[in-house]
């Protein structure tokens, strides 16, 4: 397995092994940092040299911006359809986008985990985070809206009410972590939609005990 | 500033520069991550030299030991003054200790940022994430027991509430900077608690726009 060229089988699949360096890097960004992380460490891991990795992918920071964009291009799509749907109201329309970024982060987890963690240091990061800016001011508006609606309480700034939703979506990557006996995104979302829109507290409509 | 022994007035400050050094390595440590920073980094910050440093302290993990003890034992401290009042419900008591979980979190943002990002590759690690779990443990002991009293909606699993919440509060590290132009550790607790057991939405009872 170390990959001289020719040698190994993975070397017919560049498409596959691309994937292969692609979860692996991911997996150590997110366990080790990224700053941390060498191409030397991918290598290692997967059993391939550092010649081989350079093979398939050109730097650490192709594959930083690789996984970012994954897990944007999600989180923008599924804004995307909302917005592409007009027979709904802005409470519906939050009530999705909440349901939606609940499951992209289930389902993209390695990537929005990563994504969450970037800082800004590098020309990849600082796009990375801007992009991140534009999805959260996008995230603020439909609060705004359905604030305006009358759908949700105006108690509050509509701002801080945003930060605090997708802050509780976001601190999912903290304790998901995608096995076979935890909850399902399907699951996941209805809790996080249930809490946030109906409270913790039981209604006074509730059967009594 | 180059702190070659007694020429400095820092120097017949020792507890003054040890929190100064504290300060400045926790900054490092959440900027820059904690294996990405040395003692010499700590140094070059404050314009000391190292042996400056380790004139003040033992280690860099002794650094890091001493802010997440100052985090875990504000966490603590909140839940033993919870657990000591015997006048409250089990709802009162969750909502004091969604409360106090804030303005602990504030008032030891630095601190409680670093705890957060702690992920066990040293004993010092390992052992702050074993207090965290018995905090953690805690926490989801008080909603389930305000569950059973009926305070609490009991449709969703405990755990995934405490998960919840908790995460909601531990996501102020990712925007909260302490800055004097920010809501304060009081407003910002109001309105988490609030959304929290209210919920988002506009309440039928709320008066009509």
């Amino acid at each position: 397995m170390e990959g001289s060229p020719g040698t190994t089988t993975r070397r017919g699949r560049p498409g596959h092994d691309q994937q292969a360096v692609l979860r692996t890097a991911v997996e150590l960004f997110n366990r080790q940092g990224y700053d941390a992380t060498s191409v030397g460490d991918v290598a290692r891991e997967l059993g391939l040299t550092k010649s081989a990795i350079y093979h398939h992918v050109p730097s650490k920071e192709h594959l930083l911006r690789t996984a970012i964009d994954e897990a944007l291009d999600a989180l923008v799509g599924a804004l995307d359809d909302i917005a592409a749907t007009d027979d709904l109201d802005a409470g519906a329309r939050l009530r999705i986008a909440v349901r939606r970024s609940v499951t992209v982060l289930v389902e993209h987890l390695p990537a929005v985990t990563l994504l969450l963690r970037v800082h800004g240091n590098t020309p990849v990061q600082k796009a990375a985070l801007a992009r991140r800016r534009t999805i959260d001011e996008r995230l603020a508006d439909m609060v705004r809206a359905a604030v305006a609606e009358g759908a949700v309480r105006d108690d509050l700034d509509p701002l801080l009410i945003s930060r605090l939703l997708f802050g509780t979506v976001n601190s999912l990557t903290e304790w998901v972590h995608g096995g076979a006996d935890e909850v399902g995104a399907e699951a996941l979302a209805d809790a996080i939609t249930t809490l946030a829109f109906d409270g913790l507290s039981r209604r006074p409509a509730d059967p009594a005990r």
